[in-house]
């Protein structure tokens, strides 16, 4: 809709004021009619054009006919060359021949634009008509945002964002521009200005630079970039070139989408007209951009890794030469964050997330820090933050922070289609407490809240609290496959796994000490039904909410144990737990479950394999018994992976 | 989709299970199968109905062939009368007459349907398919809950929202009936129960009560109401009745959607099995219902009064006796504040807003208390709520409560239809600052936060910070119509008041001394120039955020003065305020303006008769000068009108 401005002129004093192009004056002709006027006339430079409403019954009844509702409406065709070159003046008359009066316009035509990329494209086009809002979907529109959460320096190092200037001129990449085009004399007549405004809401998410004017363009300087609007400015002017000009600004974004924020940002320009000294000026035009910020995205097992990160303890020599290996053979890089930054603390699954932020002009891996905080919890700032690597944490307020904080309980599943409705960038995958439980830990509140409010993968809460360490990698992961829906979901299974000790039994393998002590103990096998009924709900809900078929699952054959934890029974794997594995492309390394043999070879490592590799996937056994599985975890807990953006675009989403 | 469950069965036990009607069984065959069975075969019960996936090619061969994915689906047709009444065994084999064994299944089927009013025609149905979603529109689906938040009682009052416990039977007629309709056995198996749960978040928002089982329906007392699930209750077992039952819950809202709530609330109950001694239950089936809190909404002027409220003061004595014969005409009642309430505080129209909840079994109307908080604070609580009279509020958080928070302020449209959106319950305004204004004052954020937060009359933001008082109900109000869009918008116009002073001094009545006075005054035209200004700003949002044309806006004649405001000029009327009118139906109360006589007839009203009239609107001028208008107020700003709700149900809107 054609932006629209009630205007009054009056006989008695010439009135002058400023017209944007695409706009229109809406003149009420009644209002200033000296009284007794019956008809008027219309005069005006060539480059004005003017309609009346209600039409005149006779088009060529000139003057026309005054009624209640008579209203002129003014539009111009071109940009002045000088204040006030344009004109229109209305003649009212009493009968056809009685001039009454005559009311002058004086017109100043200009065009003024601010512009994003508004179609996703990496470019800033000009007045794109839906930059003023913001819709999902290949057909959607709307500019986009980063959190600007990295940290342009190595050392000394802030958040980008938690500084109120520019650090580096390399920092301008990580923002989006926003150009203010505008056409016209070489100057706005007297009084007028250009601010550029945002609200008080939208002043804590966001920043915007410019350059100084007077500053040959080649020749920036840090110091030559200031601040616009953002926390504590929430107006400011800015300058009008003159001529047919384009004024460059930098958009910061600051906060990731939260419960508090659905991650738009709008930005407002307007043009300002003097009312009279005495008197504030009023906005005559007003233009607006919106953004969405980025949510931090998560990357599934499938995409292709970038680096592996592991832990060197005083205890892991020969598991960490078994990483590389395997990470070696892969061809990825493997970053190993030593004792004086871990101080013992191995569980580099547990500590962080590697995901991404992206926009058409840029994008770059952000870690999310967990609230856990073990010895490890320097490592993200200190180690991993940095020139387009971001970091964004949560801190729990008022709350228990437990061990179902630890990122071990966070994953992501492959794309998946559920009941039409497609997740190409997956769906996250949390554990929880039992929802009919009277007690129970849960993650906290805030990285709960965090997760779903960045919307495009949106979660599902699992059931992990049974375990004694409560993680969700403790039973479940996912492999890259290349037929159904190009992965399979892991289960850890203790019904698979005494299916394999029974077989070796009846096999007359049975006389291996360790398998038949495990097929005549009552309680283990107790223990283990109840543990495969708390990975089948598991198991059920993850079928439902990923439209997935008992065809897309694997059982791994993997006993657990109960612990009598105070009242509460919890368990933890009996022998090393192969579902918690790395998995590297095709490449995966499992913990080695040391089962029985049966001709020289572990019998639960020939089923997994047996399993998996008609899949194509490559398995590698790797010992962590003693620095891992006797601490409670396994290769997965003890290691990262940072991996490849999905190809899909966010914003491409239809929400 | 038909709720699944992974159950495991064994050959060297019988297993028993309990089973839900419309929910599948799924029994993965090869998980229990002893070592080296090739097929299978099934024998049950005739309630007791099973598929097998994937389908054998021969579908006569039997037994079947074992598969690696052989999955066994059994449903059930009909309630168990014992328990474990029903059964299957699946015998496996290794070759086709070789028996290894027998897995042995017993079942008990029973009926669980947690029901809502979900089709919204005020009665709960049973298990409506979509009981357990919200959907907006008249092809939605949801069901809808009350905020209790009026007082049962007339003395002592509290909020019924603030008491744990139900303080009169009346007090069920608030909240939302929920019903669970159970069949089966006399008695669950053994270890077996049902429990009703909610999750943290939604603990804050809601109640649910239940009568106690062992007292008659007719005999049941208050103390025979318990809470099943609410604050710092998250999850608490429900009887099973046995046979087939109902078992009656009453669900109360706690709170309106805000900022941090979107009203929606999740109700689960499930079945709980018992895993073996030492183990906690697991639930093997779970049912949902959602509700939707019914947002606060405002009545527009072109709804049907009910009362009128208005202050009785040391000096208003005339005033009042006006209201009085005009509400008294009307057939209206009229509600009077007396001075030991109001103490000396007149202003009824900014201490509240009348609005009402809406649900199919229940409707009231609800008081948004203003945190303005004037010598007139204690009335809406302590006066107007009640029983079936509901009362909201907010109060500011760190932020100062200025003018703007009055609830003159606070206006809302008539219906409208704004290019193809339609807003059949109207639009919200409230006055602000202006957007480029480097200060200013606003509404308090929560205030706005909750306005919003409603979502069913999606607010408009208009600028009233350019007047003294700072209240939109100064320069605009809506009132019936018969044509068009059924109402007009009445603007304050300068313009429109210049026109009749000029038109009486052409017509030769310009030597009344107030009329030259006013005409030859610059500095008061300068300053109706830029009141007009600011009034057609916000008269542009208006038409362009209600869908209006010029026809559907009717200019008064107003006059404003500015006051210098330590820097800040801000405006007053000049003389008394018409458009700071009552609306009544077809019957206007307007400010009495004192203009300048033309045959004995005030030439003001003589023109705002002429454009009302018309429109079948009956004009009384109400001499409000001294006890109001003196005070910057008017007859709008010292009354407030319950009106009737509307007829449109809000949760047919389509958002």
């Amino acid at each position: 809709m054609v932006p629209r401005r009630s205007f009054t002129i009056d006989t008695e004093k010439t009135t002058r004021t400023t017209y944007v192009l695409g706009t229109e004056l809406t003149v009420n002709l009644n209002r200033c009619a000296p009284p007794q006027s019956k008809f008027f006339s219309i005069k005006c430079s060539p480059n004005v054009h003017y309609k009346i409403t209600p039409q005149a019954k006779d088009r060529n009844a000139v003057p026309y006919p005054l009624t209640p509702n008579s209203v002129l409406i003014v539009t111009m065709d071109a940009v002045s060359k000088t204040a006030n070159d344009s004109k229109l003046s209305v003649r009212y008359y009493g009968e056809k021949t009685e001039a009454l009066g005559d009311a002058l316009l004086h017109l100043t035509a200009v065009e003024i634009s601010l512009d994003v990329d508004a179609d996703r494209d990496g470019v800033v086009e000009k007045n794109n008509p839906n930059k003023g809002s913001w819709k999902w979907g290949p057909n959607g529109y709307g500019a986009i945002l980063l959190v600007n959460c990295d940290s342009e320096s190595t050392y000394k190092k802030t958040l980008d964002s938690e500084v109120d200037e520019i650090s580096k001129v390399s920092d301008l990449q990580d923002m989006s521009k926003m150009i203010l085009r505008t056409n016209g004399p070489a100057e706005l007549p007297e009084g007028y200005k250009l601010t550029m405004h945002i609200s008080q809401t939208t002043s804590e998410n966001v920043r915007v630079f410019r350059p100084r004017t007077n500053v040959q363009k080649d020749n920036l300087f840090l110091k030559d970039y200031i601040m616009v609007v953002g926390t504590d400015m929430l107006t400011q002017k800015v300058p009008y070139l003159g001529g047919k000009t384009e004024l460059e600004f930098f958009v910061e974004g600051l906060h990731f989408p939260d419960k508090d924020f659905d991650g738009l940002i709008t930005i407002n320009l307007s043009l300002l007209e003097p009312c009279g000294k005495d008197f504030p000026e009023t906005p005559v035009f007003t233009d607006k951009v919106v953004f969405h910020v980025s949510p931090w995205i998560m990357t599934p097992n499938t995409l292709k890794p970038v680096e592996v990160y592991v832990c060197s303890t005083n205890d892991n020599y020969s598991f960490l030469k078994s990483i590389k290996n395997l990470v070696e053979k892969c061809g990825y890089k493997l970053k190993i964050c030593h004792e004086y930054m871990n101080r013992g603390d191995r569980w580099m699954q547990d500590e962080l997330e590697f995901g991404y932020i992206d926009s058409p002009h840029h994008q770059f891996p952000v870690v999310l820090d967990s609230p856990r905080d073990g010895d490890l919890q320097d490592f993200p700032y200190e180690s991993i933050l940095g020139p387009d690597f971001g970091y964004v944490t949560r801190h729990a307020l008022n709350e228990e922070v437990s061990s179902l904080d630890s990122f071990g309980n966070l994953e992501v599943s492959p794309p998946v289609t559920v009941n039409g409705k497609s997740y190409p960038l997956g769906r996250i995958i949390i554990g929880v407490a039992f929802p009919t439980a009277t007690r129970g830990r849960n993650m906290t509140q805030v990285v709960q809240d965090f997760l779903w409010a960045q919307k495009v993968q949106e979660p599902i809460a699992l059931y992990s609290d049974w375990l004694v360490v409560g993680h969700v990698d403790e039973f479940m992961t996912f492999v890259p496959a290349p037929d159904r829906k190009k992965f399979r979901l892991l289960l850890a299974s203790p019904d698979a796994g005494y299916k394999v000790f029974k077989s070796l039994q009846n096999n007359g393998h049975g006389k291996a000490e360790s398998n038949s002590f495990i097929l005549s103990d009552k309680k283990l096998q107790a223990e283990n039904g109840y543990v495969q009924n708390c990975i089948d709900w598991n198991r059920d809900v993850l079928k439902k909410e990923l439209g997935l078929d008992d065809e897309d699952i694997i059982d791994l054959p993997i006993l657990f144990k109960v612990l009598e934890e105070k009242t509460d029974p919890r368990a933890v794997a009996y022998y090393p737990d192969m579902v918690n594995m790395i998995v590297l492309g095709d490449q995966l390394g499992i913990p080695k479950p040391f089962g029985p043999k049966v001709n020289g070879r572990c019998a639960l490592e020939t089923e997994v394999c047996s399993l998996l590799e008609p899949l194509g996937l490559k398995c590698t056994f790797i010992d962590d018994l003693a620095p891992y599985h006797k601490l409670l975890g396994e290769v997965h807990c003890g290691s990262n992976v940072l991996r490849e953006p999905s190809p899909f675009k966010w914003w491409n989403l239809e929400l």
